[in-house]
């Protein structure tokens, strides 16, 4: 009976065992295993592309590329318009078109993709279970362009940059014009890099604009006659770019190196590398890959050497895992992406991010947000037209059948004063939809109130992770689910953390919650110049309600040049327990006169058993909304 | 039985009768008739959009508006990305988006519709038998200005513009831009136009310049780092402004007044109007229509009076009638569209154009031709890419499956070498696709040959038309089928009517055959400065053989200030019989020395009964190709 019972158990553990195996079989079978060589590595756009169109007739598991170096030109890559969240919408080009497609892998095998021009290595939409693995992308010639400042003047109040000859420029009518590979780009937005920390430059903010330096225009006639009905976005090109003209200019002084005239900061340092990247709203083209409507993506072992925008741009998607994925420059670089590493809008399962390091980015290296849509008319009972109200958010989904959508007013609190149901979404066009809900709409909605996706939020896990020499932050943290932030390093020119609650310009939806923050290192955050603590929770101005909840941040350490540790508003619940502060000495500190911690408008806030070796004069400042509220 | 005969045939007819009305009854009951009224006239794109896009599941018959003026912002207009053969590519929207319909007629019954901005009235796509009547189409704010010359100043080599408030402007950096709702241009294309006469005016090509004032950068370094490996297209934006900057500008001497500096032709005539459109590559964005793979479109008792770009774009279309369809400006604004009046590109079955006035656009009356493309690459035996070479030819199809294509070495010869037939086209990007075929390539076909679909050109009847003060020329006949064109007026800046023969970088495929001019007044045409004929047929300087077939030109009055009457080259079998030629006194004359009639390496050509009283010291100049040619 023992030898029965346990002949049992192995047929019952075996059939287990084959059904896992078939499902994993039928997995890897359902598809051909696609299988490229060097051959194609001139330009393989045709070879990838012509093969992956189709996959839905003859399925591929998963696509192989013998290790090399693979060049991929977009003259014969498949052409898709698209909207992308907080990119230049565009027709654009790709050699993945992964549209529509279950169960594939890309395995690059260690290879190196260098894409050339404005194209979008992976476009992976309305997919499922994509993985992609063993492959590094980088691009010909950069979306930016590097000048070493080799010469200052300030009785003249000039700067002169030198260019190597990878960054070919002409100059009209007195502006620098950066010549790409089907692209070029003017100064536009620009940063300070040092060399020698391979990083961006202490206090870069006080000596490089951000902006091309521009001044009002002086003549204008007439511009009243130009008539709009409707709510117009003034971020939008058609409008952001009135009115004004260029105040800084450049003249050549010998091949190579250009001087600047009017410059509006301080004059930077010889030595430093001025980092341009062209003028908002034309310069964010090609990021690495843009992922919409997929359900399952896996980036382990990539790396992203460049992209004319961000490292990823995820939208609508859910169970997303970047594992040792990695935005850092290459070819001596000190740009990696130009914009976010990592950026996700109205992602929904888990978003999980370990082992990766995010260097060198012209932004944020993980921002994690919903977005607000706005009511724009109310059709019938059921039915609301729908305005995008940020020109880089036109055709952004509102979510999925059966979503629990909330409706709020801005001006009362970002609380929903209703939660319904989505029923459909019709696009218009990139800034208007239709949409139709299940419950018969509240009487009380109007135009401009707000629309927010309660479904189209993640579980969030980052950790074991670089952040480092990037411009601006680290992470954006917007999830009311749940966010661990676990053994990170951090080294960002802003704040490390920020937990933002704004509607503003860019319609962000970001309200977060149930927050851990542990065991992480911040190394001189906040050096670039502006007045940020390392994390910060910060609330619009007019809201009253306590909006931040459920935050612990245990275990770090924090070794700062600077004092403002931690700025918190409108928090509840909110525990800083265990961290050690120590003062790095790195930098001379910009803001000495800021304490180590502010604390407005909170409820439910605690200070324990941290270790304070820093230099604030004043180590907490708050405005005794927490009563006998102490440091400890 | 001659009665039973007699009802017997009555019988016949009455079954054929009815037979013919159920077809047509049929027709008419397949669809609603949808009616609209005043109460959507502040901005009718949401309601006409919302319809129309359900006629698929609730079919329309008709569309009627009540009469008024009707309003249509892009705000809520339908969005659609568009390959426009000859424009700007570009995600654009329409109120009017008639895709995939059948037997549709929109009958404005005399309103007049208004558009705002960046839009296009009518897209018609893979539609048939739609019929558009009764309705003018203008625009709020034009795409182009129009400044009064106030002043002139030969010593300083200046002149002064006035604009009214209709033309809102500001200077940046020294360039004028004007803005519109939803739009904004630079001085960039202008021409004068002469209030008295209300057309272009006389000789404008030695005052005005037709593109920007721009002078070569003087300073470029590295620009040999950018490469491309295939070949480029130096019309595309992306390489047309390279090494090009500003040398005009202009400055306000008062408000509403600005002055013009660095003006390299002959200075503008006080009292003349200046019409300014902005830049090639981004002043082409909205047509009246464009009308892609339909069959049967019929526009009766419809005005353009204004167009940012041609009134009618058609493309791979057959069987398309306009009659009095009408392009003419309004508001005593010297433009109507800012392009072609009309412009057929690859279209079959028949052109008909009756009745109709096209005056005051910027481009030509009719352009009617074809596309070349080119072999990029043989795949296989079977199987092209092909690109597109013009960047405003972009996504344009070769054909449909069964189509004849021609393939043409144009070194060798503009006849083809081999004939070969259609089977399948698939689009990759804008400037690539694929097409295969369903005989065996030729082995001698190489990158570079041309295609040319031989069943893409149209039987042509252009009847009773004013044709007159507009920009650039009256007719251009590229159909090898046939063409008439009787009873017309013309009165065109450059020349009335062109036969033109050349791939260059326009890739328009248009040998003309089959052509009879007959019946037509030719006023004062070619008087806008360079030395063009009346009626011109004119070859590529390196083809060999005889071009132009059949051409008949009868009983047609030139009553011209100039000599050029008709200059023709490679033509044979030409008629030239019973037409009247008087010297008008309009205009002092341009170019004195031209000869009345040229003929060059033709055959078989007559003149017959012919009358002239011109001025020509040399009535006809020939090189002798035709043995013993002689006018009379």
């Amino acid at each position: 009976m023992k030898g029965f019972k346990k002949q049992i158990w192995m047929l019952l553990l075996a059939v287990a065992f084959v059904g896992c195996n078939q499902h994993q079989e039928k997995k890897e079978q359902k598809g051909e295993v696609v299988k490229f060589d060097n051959r194609i590595a001139a330009d393989a756009s045709y070879a990838v592309m012509n093969r992956i169109l189709k996959a839905k007739e003859t399925p591929i598991s998963e696509i192989k590329f013998e290790k090399g170096t693979y060049h991929f030109y977009p003259n014969k890559a498949y052409e898709m318009y698209r909207n992308i969240s907080n990119h230049d919408d565009q027709l654009t080009v790709t050699p993945f078109p992964i549209v529509g497609l279950e169960n594939i892998t890309i395995d690059g095998q260690g290879s190196t993709f260098v894409f050339h021009g404005v194209m979008i290595p992976f476009i992976i939409h309305q997919s499922k279970n994509v993985s992609v693995k063993n492959l590094s992308i980088d691009w010909g010639m950069s979306f930016h362009s590097e000048g070493v400042v080799v010469a200052n003047d300030q009785k003249n109040n000039t700067y002169d940059l030198q260019y190597s000859k990878e960054y070919p420029y002409e100059i009209r009518n007195g502006q620098l014009t950066f010549l790409k590979e089907y692209y070029s780009h003017n100064m536009g937005q620009s940063i300070l890099f040092d060399p020698k920390t391979k990083a961006v430059a202490y206090a870069t903010e006080n000596y490089s604009n951000w902006f091309s330096v521009v001044k009002k225009v002086q003549v204008q006639q007439n511009l009243k006659e130009v008539k709009y009905p409707y709510k117009t976005d003034k971020q939008d090109p058609i409008h952001s770019y009135v009115g004004k003209e260029f105040k800084g200019y450049v003249k050549e002084v010998k091949p190579g190196v250009v001087r600047v005239f009017n410059h509006t900061k301080k004059l930077p340092k010889v030595g430093l590398i001025l980092v341009s990247k062209g003028d908002k709203t034309v310069n964010r083209t090609s990021p690495g890959f843009h992922i919409t409507e997929t359900f399952g993506f896996n980036g382990n072992n990539v790396n992203i050497n460049h992209a004319g925008g961000m490292g990823v741009i995820a939208e609508n998607s859910a169970d997303l895992i970047l594992d040792n994925f990695n935005v850092v420059p290459s070819k001596g670089r000190m740009v990696s992406s130009t914009a976010d590493a990592t950026h996700f809008v109205g992602c929904r399962g888990k978003i999980q991010i370990t082992n990766s390091t995010f260097n060198n980015q012209l932004d944020d290296a993980a921002n994690i947000h919903g977005a607000y849509k706005e009511v724009f008319d109310v059709i019938d009972k059921h039915t609301i037209g729908i305005r995008s109200g940020h020109f880089q958010q036109k055709g952004f989904l509102l979510g999925y059948k059966g979503d629990k959508i909330a409706l709020v007013r801005e001006a009362e609190s970002l609380s929903p004063y209703k939660t319904i149901t989505l029923k459909s979404y019709k696009k218009i066009n990139g800034r208007y939809a239709i949409a139709t809900f299940e419950e018969e709409l509240p009487e009380r909605i109007i135009a401009g109130d707000l629309l927010e996706n309660l479904d189209a939020y993640p579980e969030v896990v980052i950790k074991n992770c670089t952040i480092s020499r990037n411009r601006a932050r680290g992470l954006l943290l917007g999830s009311k689910k749940s966010t661990l932030v676990e053994n990170n390093y951090f080294h960002t020119e802003m704040s490390a953390i920020v937990g933002p609650a704004h509607v503003d310009h860019w319609y962000e939806a970001s309200v977060c919650a149930n927050v851990t923050i542990k065991n992480n290192t911040f190394q001189d955050c906040a050096y670039g110049g502006p007045n940020q603590s390392v994390i910060v929770l910060t609330a619009e101005k007019d809201i009253k309600e306590l909006t931040f909840k459920n935050i612990v941040i245990e275990n770090n350490t924090f070794n700062q040049f600077d004092n403002l540790i931690l700025d918190i508003d409108k928090t509840e619940n909110l525990v800083f327990k265990g961290n050690t502060i120590t003062n790095s000495g790195t930098f001379p500190q910009l803001h000495p006169k800021n304490p180590a911690f502010k604390v407005q408008k909170s409820k439910d806030i605690q200070f324990v058993d941290n270790t304070y070796k820093g230099t604030a004069k004043q180590i907490l400042k708050s405005d005794n909304s927490v009563s006998n509220l102490k440091f400890q």
